[in-house]
């Protein structure tokens, strides 16, 4: 059988699976969910014995450090994935919820209801805990879910889907539901991206050039995002303890990630007193800051920002700040440079922060709040299958109602059309 | 200039006029719209004259009739697309309702707030009062359009267009927000097609032939949908008389269009009642009827039906008709079969209908009332921009909300992540 056979089989498989798992009940569900936690923590010891096969392999291929921290699965880490399928348990189940009934004329009841996308891939990097997490939140929202992670994680995941299949079927629930692609062939990704008549959505989760890769190779809808450069303006009216705590908290809590602070925006009104105050506690934490024209006349020492500063997502302890005249150059600066994921305005003026929330369409817009918040969990969404930053079907921090979309129902008693 | 370069500045036009959009009031943009409508019914003697050059143009080249009746505008036409206008001026404007709004246990309140998705690029044959329907809903839902229609109705379209955005004008808002493509060059398509920085939606109205062409070149998300190859299931505890109605209804209405009934399922325990009597009222209304084996066991004169029959979208006068055991059998027909739009059963068994409903993935599926209903205005979306039979973003009948997505909103008081 060729890649692309063994790939179309497979995703036909999940096809009829899918149609189990959207009549499965919420029920069902979670003791599937339950039972797959369980099964990983038993386990545990089988896939930290895989695991190692793939970090040996690592070691051997001299990867960097971050990189095999990120694929090592230690007891802990695969008593977290445990979790986080119990988490999702708690999470209300979206499949059969009717958002909306009503009453035509003619007397038909119209209504939409929440049905499952059918089969979801999920492209991945990585960090093995991924297969479960992915797993988890797609089988609760009654899909069936292909998984293909790195080849570097190869014997991990294919350790992790082993146990969650065997869940499937010790339930009578077809394993088909929750597939990994253990091939290690580039080309099994190239394939399956063709499978549109059998596969509704894709997901990948990694860096850039992999969703890059992945959208721009797909006959099937991508939900993607590329980068998050997060703005935080801070007004005329802003408290400047508060923004301070704020920018702080954007800026350095956890820089690495999407929802960090890459740019910060100053009214000129509370330059002279804030950007002083801001350099003094970032430089506290390590933070190089990039600076306008401006902004060095009042901070003398700050590195000259270029054009691609407004632009960079840093993922590191380095800041580009300007000094805008008003609201209207802070709103022009986020629509020519923002990458549509997370803006904060900091203020204490009612009609501004209305302004912010109205004229700012990035896929969160926050007042007097760190964008550290910009994830499905904090949010409330439960736990978080991707972000969006394309705004068709969702935009922004996605959950398990994100994986499901609407039928129409209609209820007649033999009503016909004149 | 190149057409790829025109193409080009048209949409980074359209997309600076859509941020305008985004923020005009509900008033602004119900004045625009009822001053659209006023201004076709005042130059509805300017249009027909231009309607008038693509007439004999269509003539000369012996377009058939049928195409020249829809490529053909009236006094009458055109003032229904003013109505089609001021019918969504009374629909409520989506953009800025707020969806649900929650409080996290630090403090921070979480909402979705819809939002237009920015600019949308219909591509459409030769009817030319989609210029003006595609126009005034993408306009109401804030968004930018662009417009481009099929080469025989050039003259016609431009008309329309150079209309509506002299109204734009007028008003203080950017004409950029509406821009017919006149250039009659395919190529022109392909271009636009490109334009995924600028473009957010592409919605083509037409063949099948259209469609696959828009949606396989296209690198912007497409709304589609390729056929309607809708069932009727007439279950064992249906009220005959009842199935009659919907049958002959949801048949021969309006056999032409996408939501009349292609092929209709028999449950065996009615067959031997209900197929002679179905066959007596359809051959009436000039239905020709094609059987399955075992309905032809009873009505012997049947036209024998192929497999391809089961997939056919005839739209005319045709009917596929097959016997089925039981309600599985008529499930697994229909998983084979569907095109996912609209599927309708007749049954007084309240727990087959809730099987049904639960178990049927068609973007529609009804109790009890004729697939003819399945259409925006029916269902009560008010006027409709397309159908989806793809589950991503929208699936189904899609109104002025489809035309929209939504944004977190965030409101804090200082808040910062642990």
């Amino acid at each position: 059988m060729s890649i692309g056979e063994e790939m179309l089989a497979l995703a036909i498989a999940a096809k009829q699976a899918s149609r189990h798992m959207a009549v499965a009940s919420s029920a069902t569900k979670d003791e599937l969910l339950l039972k797959m936690a369980a099964a990983l923590e038993e386990r545990s010891a089988h896939i930290r014995e895989a695991n190692e096969k793939d970090l040996s392999a690592a070691r051997e291929n001299s990867m960097a450090a971050a990189m095999i921290d990120r694929l090592t699965l230690t007891p802990e880490r695969i008593a977290g994935m445990a979790a986080g399928l119990r988490e999702v348990v708690s999470l209300p189940d979206p499949v059969g919820q009717i958002s909306g009934m009503w009453l035509r004329p003619n007397g038909i009841q119209v209504g939409r209801q929440r049905i499952p996308l059918g089969v979801i891939g999920i492209i991945y990097e990585s960090r093995p805990n991924v297969t479960a997490d992915a797993a988890g939140l797609c089988l609760k929202s009654g899909n069936a879910v292909i998984l293909r992670g790195g080849s570097e994680a190869i014997h991990s995941n294919r350790a992790i889907g082993t146990i969650l299949q065997q869940v499937l079927e010790t339930m009578g629930l077809p394993p088909a539901a929750l597939q990994v692609v253990t091939t290690s062939d580039r080309e099994a990704v190239t394939e399956l991206l063709q499978l549109d008549e059998h596969i509704d959505l894709i997901i990948p989760r990694g860096g850039e050039g992999l969703i890059r890769f992945v959208s721009n190779n797909s006959r099937i809808p991508v939900i993607k995002h590329y980068k998050g450069v997060c703005h935080t303006y801070v007004d005329a009216a802003a408290d400047l303890q508060m923004a301070e705590r704020i920018c702080l908290n954007a800026k350095v809590q956890r820089p690495g990630v999407c929802n960090a602070m890459e740019t910060l925006l100053i009214h000129r009104d509370v330059a002279a007193t804030f950007l002083p105050q801001i350099v003094t506690v970032m430089r506290q934490s390590g933070v190089e800051l990039r600076g306008c024209e401006e902004a060095r006349t009042i901070v003398d020492d700050l590195i000259p920002a270029t054009e691609e500063d407004w632009s960079a997502e840093y993922l590191e302890l380095i800041l580009a700040v300007r000094i805008v005249a008003d609201f209207e150059q802070a709103r022009q600066h986020i629509e020519a440079y923002s990458s549509l994921h997370t803006e904060v305005i900091v203020t204490n003026d009612y009609r501004i922060s209305q302004q912010f929330l109205r004229e700012i369409n990035s896929s969160v817009v926050m007042v007097n709040a760190s964008s550290r918040f910009s994830d499905g969990n904090q949010l409330g969404l439960g736990a978080e299958i991707g972000i969006s930053t394309s705004k068709l079907h969702s935009f922004g921090p996605m959950g398990l109602e994100d994986l499901t979309t609407r039928k129409f129902i209609v209820f007649g008693d033999g009503q016909i059309r004149d």
